[in-house]
Formats: C-alpha cells, structure tokens, sequence
C-alpha cells in the first residue's frame, strides 16, 4: 500500500465540487502505475452508475484491453457501496484500500453495511479501510455542512 | 408484472451470443413503455461493468435526464449479481423481476449468495424471482453446454 496513491484519490474527489457531486476519488494502480482514475459523476452525468470506482475500472480495462484486473489494486477516498464493491469482484481486483468508512451505504467492512469480500462469492479481494481517514472523512462531512448553510 | 417485457429481455440476451457472451438481457419500463435495454457486452467491450442490467438503468437515466428511477420496474433473464443489485439500489428502482436464480453470483434472493434487498440500505425494491424460469435458465446452461463442446 502507498498513500501517494491515496493521495491523488482525494485530488481527484475535489473535482466532485466542480459539479456539485459527492467527492469520491478512485484510481486503479498496476505495477506502479497509475491506469485508471475516475471521480463521481452522478449529478453531472445524470447516471446512477458513474460513482468514481466504475470509472476508474473501466478506464483501467480499456487501458489493458482486458476486463480482468487481476494484479491491480484500487484505491478509493470512501467505502465502496455494493455496486462498486461488486465491480470489484467482478473486475478480480486484488486489493482495495479505501479511505473513510460510509455506515450507510459501505458494503467492504463488517463495521458498515456488510462486507461482501467475506460472503460467498468466487473473488475475495484484500482490504484495508480508515487509511488517511481523517482527510478522506472531512472531504464528506465538509461537503454535507456547506450543503445545509 | 408483464411477462411480454421478459420476452423483450430473452431477445436481447441472445444477442450476446453474436459476442461469444454470457446470454443476459434486461430491459427498464417506466408507464408500461421499455425506455432503457441492455444486454452482456463483457467479453465484446472487454468491460467488466457492462452487465446487462447496468447498460440499461444507463440507457433510462438518459432518456429521463436523471438518475432517480423511482417508478420504474426492471426486467432481467438472469438474478443480478451484486454489482446490478447495488446499481438497482442506488438508482432507485420500484421493482426487480428477474429470471433464473443465479447460485454462484446471484445478490437477490435468500436462495443464492446473499439478498442485497434484505440488508440495511436506504432503498428496497421488490423483487419477484423465477419468472419465465425454465426458458432463462435455458439460454444460460445451453451456452455453457455449447463453450465445453
């Protein structure tokens, strides 16, 4: 894990503002390098399905040709709610560090929702939560507050 | 529930076949009119997003302009597995009617992985399983029946 990584994450959640979406940042890393990277669009696209996590993975599955993301790892400012955390089943991704954890909608923690990385399914990525926490939880409550003033 | 919207997904589904593809087609229906479809294009985009159900609910969001699918019902051939079922949840939709029952992936009944619908998220669509069971079941095990042959 490098939180350099974690760190361009929250660059791009701040992008989220431009439009009024909630920040969320995401990039997919290979080998070092960075092959994805994605930011929510719901409000700005009008879609349901454009959270930062897809985008990032499917920037990372053009960029290899390939839908398998068998050796990337994903990093992301906010706990991936249960579509994201599906796409990264589904992708094979091998390891998912996300940031702050989201009680509501987190679908990667057992203090959340549920952990769908510990249920029955055929891919178990590797993660690890809270990292840059206090960073990453302020991007979303800062966001709520400015809402309501 | 309308059975004709299932045969519009079953004529979809095949269309993944041209792909080599997992055969699964959804359509959304909002008023009694189909204004979002989709099928498979995994393997055809080399997208590990481009589920069936997630082309659709893409699809209407367009047409309507927004990503709250609040009135709409959603058909598909195949249980959503749990990327689909989180794109249902965050997108609102009134009702899910799949089906076969999916035992490896499936996110939508007690009787596969989990019931995603059952859990603590802040949206729960009805779902009704099994619908034109024999005919969608089909189209999956005659395709994997004709890949080991």
């Amino acid at each position: 894990m490098n939180k350099t990584y974690m760190q361009r994450a929250i660059e791009l959640a701040k992008l989220c503002l431009l439009s009024d979406d909630v920040p969320v940042g995401a990039v997919v890393v290979k080998g070092g390098e960075i092959i994805g990277e994605g930011y929510n669009k719901r409000e700005l696209l009008n879609d349901p399905t454009a959270h930062a996590e897809i985008i990032a993975i499917k920037a990372a599955a053009e960029r290899l040709g390939s839908w398998h993301l068998d050796d990337c790892e994903l990093y992301v400012t906010l706990e991936p709610c249960p579509m994201c955390a599906g796409a990264i089943i589904n992708s094979r991704i091998k390891t998912v560090v996300f940031g702050a954890y989201e009680a509501k909608s987190g679908s990667c923690s057992a203090e959340s929702v549920v952990n769908l990385f510990s249920l029955g399914y055929n891919h178990k990525p590797e993660v690890y939560g809270g990292i840059c926490e206090n960073e990453t939880a302020n991007l979303i409550t800062e966001f709520f507050k400015n809402k309501r003033t």
